[in-house]
């Protein structure tokens, strides 16, 4: 084949995993917001592969360098917020580019309780799931496209009854036993997107959307008597879907972290759901959606997000 | 809004990670394959998900033992051709699926040596990285498309010299020196298309094509004289691609892993690129494809493939 | 040298790492102990090393089995209940052990909110770090020693001002500036070793005493001003020294965690302790203990407890 | 009780992981040594604990320091050498510290091959485990004790056969079946300690001893018939020991890494040590050591190693 039609696909860079706090301490009560922010952008950067000119590259250095001082400068009111402004300057500083992608993780910190109060600026990192949020912005101008998906992950939930299994497809190689009473747990990654026209209006309240979200999840998880995972998910989803009209649609993926019923028969023992061995490995894994007729469509929204393709 | 228009999208499910290890031991010379062996199946499972009723699905445990089963009945050839097995067995046994995705890495093991031979069945775990192969079947009869995307991750590469930096875009965040010599350094991913062409012909030899495609990226990092890390990249996708007819496209993800010269001078000795730290978190992640004109189309091939969307 | 003085020397086997789930269902209203159960042990197993001869080897798979019949059996009052109870097992039955050693994690689920209620059986695992016994037996009958090591780890903190560091050594390789005001952030390991007396009284109430010791962790590690990591720890292990007779001694190990400030001079920018480079490595690592004059001996308490010999 | 008899007990800080990469590039083929050292200091620094006075301690930022000037002016002529020759500058700029321990590992790259030949100047990293080291000094002068135990650590091997285990102590919760036929499969980590008079004559050839302990420990693993995981160890350690004279002890480490034979009998199929599944927890995990009677003491030689006390 001759060479001639060999050349440049997509491609993007950025600088991932810059690990910074920003500390507010107007007042003796400090707050803290501690996030994990990567950048990239992607437009015509031809040159910088073929003949190496660097010229219309703005470094993943400086794209670091940009994170650090606008987190003094505009500071982090949301992850959100905070990726949509370095989206736009990151296209204002890079003629080239003709998208930007932010990803903002935020750790979660609780205040240290002395004396029954929360102390001003001691704090202790929380579970209960990290938040994250994938900023795209594509094109300028009137063709300019912002989306936003943002989620959770790592969030660990698990029911020790209200959960079934059973009436599944057979065939030569089945051997599950049907239940009606398992233990269902999984390390749960949600993300939404917002539909683009209350974004543009800037309408949503990041921080509360995210807040009711999240809980709206857990108890749906509580709630819902599952008859599988894929269940489970979909009555969370469209719970989320139900409840906020300005989320387009919203994607799921699950480890279905299998418990075994430990098999203490051979030792004279009953084991009515009691004593189960939490396995690593092998594990299922359920990937599920659920979407909104009629709204804005999804474009670049899910570009490069691992798992959500 | 109304309820109507909300409504379960894509999905997909199946078992990860099953850790399956097959020993060939037809003669005293055992020869061993080590596999990682991702499965899942999209198709019409709107009942599971919606009523809870899994008559449509063919249990992740059940993906599991198959892929155990096979690995005795039809062996491991290649894990290619293991996977491309297996994504017919699904089809078959689960009329509810219109789509399979089989995901296959493969360790790398070394006979000990003993008396200047290898031993017969005693193996080291080799590095140079991680073999991996996704495999995507849609449709069925006339309308199936097949796509194979092989690859290789984990392959961690450097350069102590040979690499510079320079001529960038500069703006007012921009403090980065320019440098003609410096450490490149990558845990590189890579990932090519087959063709579906000689694939449905049968004609891609997979393990010598993969062993020619790692020997050949080796060679031209090293021999690149790097202007960057794009350009190092398209410069060793383009040489696949001249040399491997039957590869489509290829993409790689490749964090840039700095290694920061160590300022001595305050210790008044020089550095002349002799001592560096190598860092961790912030890294620069560069992501590029060369792709091929007139290639049969991706369709689903790169689907869920973290960062190769 | 001849070989007659060479010879087997300490060792140890078992199971590590039991992942043993154990729901307690007497009523609707269920609770979890989630637990990773690492066994071994030690005695006169020469044969085994030396002819293979396994007569008096327990297997690992034994005591895996083992470890899930008596979760059941006797149940989980407490990780260190537990831990006592296994020990006295495995030595029961394999009589060529003198001495065994049983180390327990649990994590920390919390009831999902429902309702303003926490649901009766479903659950989100929290952070706040993980509790961790290590129980040593070593001999039979009268000459029996019975150790309880517990503690806390992955507890991460910061706190964003009242610590300073200065007044350091200085040589000719240090650079660091002096700080009056910098973050202070650890992800703390602390065990403490409860007095023999009171274990083989009974008298130690382990859950309360474990709740107790974390708050106070918490409490003081808010309240001292800081003038190092080491201070900071050494005030923290004296107070629970002073409010809790039955501990003996306690022990830290404490990744200083670097929260470095950003220079944002080059861009205009003042940054009076409000954005930080929270670092990966190297990390400053401070371990330090505290311990009560005419205490109970140690023996074998810290046997193989990584970083804390 | 009363608060003078608590105290400030054992104690030592330093900078961990410190990812110092040398080049040596005195000609156009460079060499590559990848560490990471771990520095420690112990000795007389209670006011540091107690009243927070500094003026003893000399920071862990300038031990950091002191890493990365002595790799550009000592260079790395071994990880044992550099080890030694950083806890002698430690102990001379730090009176209050009356001991020192220094851990470097060091990770292993092979030459790019290019047309044949390795490359000048572009690496790959290779596998088969990392080396790696711990210096311990202890007091000055005439009673100044140096202990130094290398290793390897990550040393992952597999036989396919030639591994047996039967004839163990059985109680009422033993189900393993005995096996004359299994796959031995572990990660290990194996330390040895120099006798004191070599190193004090200087007569220990670091690389080479490395070299030949770990070839050694290689071909041992694949030529000794296991009928345990012990005995193997044993074996090994011996044959070290016998071929070592300057090698006081050596200890192992072992997880053994389970491959379950897979039970296809439900699927008609035979399984005569062909499919395995290899599992990740819970894992046996095998300690054992080999010692030379009338071999120098230990002394603090093995203090804060991991699992190794």
């Amino acid at each position: 084949m001759s060479n001639a039609s060999i050349h440049l696909g997509p491609n993007q860079y950025g600088k991932a995993e810059n690990r910074v706090v920003r500390i507010v301490r107007d007042t003796a009560r400090h707050q803290i917001r501690d996030l994990n922010v990567s950048t990239s952008l992607r437009g015509r950067f031809d040159d910088a592969h073929i003949s190496g000119d660097q010229q219309d590259v703005l470094p993943t250095d400086t794209q670091k360098n940009t994170v650090f001082a606008y987190a003094k400068k505009v500071g982090v009111a949301s992850i959100e917020e905070f990726a949509l402004v370095l989206a736009d300057r990151y296209l204002e500083a890079c003629p080239a580019a003709d998208g930007a992608r932010i990803e903002v993780d935020e750790y979660a910190w609780e205040r240290i309780e002395v004396d029954g109060g929360g102390h001003d600026h001691s704090f202790v990192r929380s579970g209960g799931g990290v938040r994250t949020t994938v900023v795209n912005v594509d094109g300028r101008g009137a063709d300019r496209v912002t989306q936003v998906v943002s989620g959770i992950k790592d969030l660990v939930v698990l029911k020790s009854t209200g959960s079934e299994f059973h009436g599944f497809l057979k065939d030569e190689y089945t051997t599950l036993q049907e239940t009606t009473d398992r233990i269902l747990a999984t390390s749960l990654v949600a993300r939404w997107r917002y539909d683009a026209l209350p974004i543009s209006k800037g309408e949503v309240d990041w921080d509360k959307s995210y807040d009711s979200i999240r809980a709206l999840l857990l108890q749906r998880f509580a709630e819902i008597h599952s008859l599988a995972l894929q269940q489970t998910l979909n009555g969370m989803g469209t719970s989320v879907m139900e409840e906020h009209d300005d989320v387009a649609e919203i994607k799921f993926s699950a480890p279905n972290k299998h418990h075994f019923l430990s098999d203490l028969s051979p030792f004279g023992l009953d084991n009515p759901g009691e004593v189960f061995h939490a396995a690593d490995r092998p594990y299922g894994l359920i990937e599920a959606s659920v979407v909104r007729d009629g709204a804005t469509a999804a474009g670049n929204a899910w570009h490069a997000i691992p798992g959500f393709c």
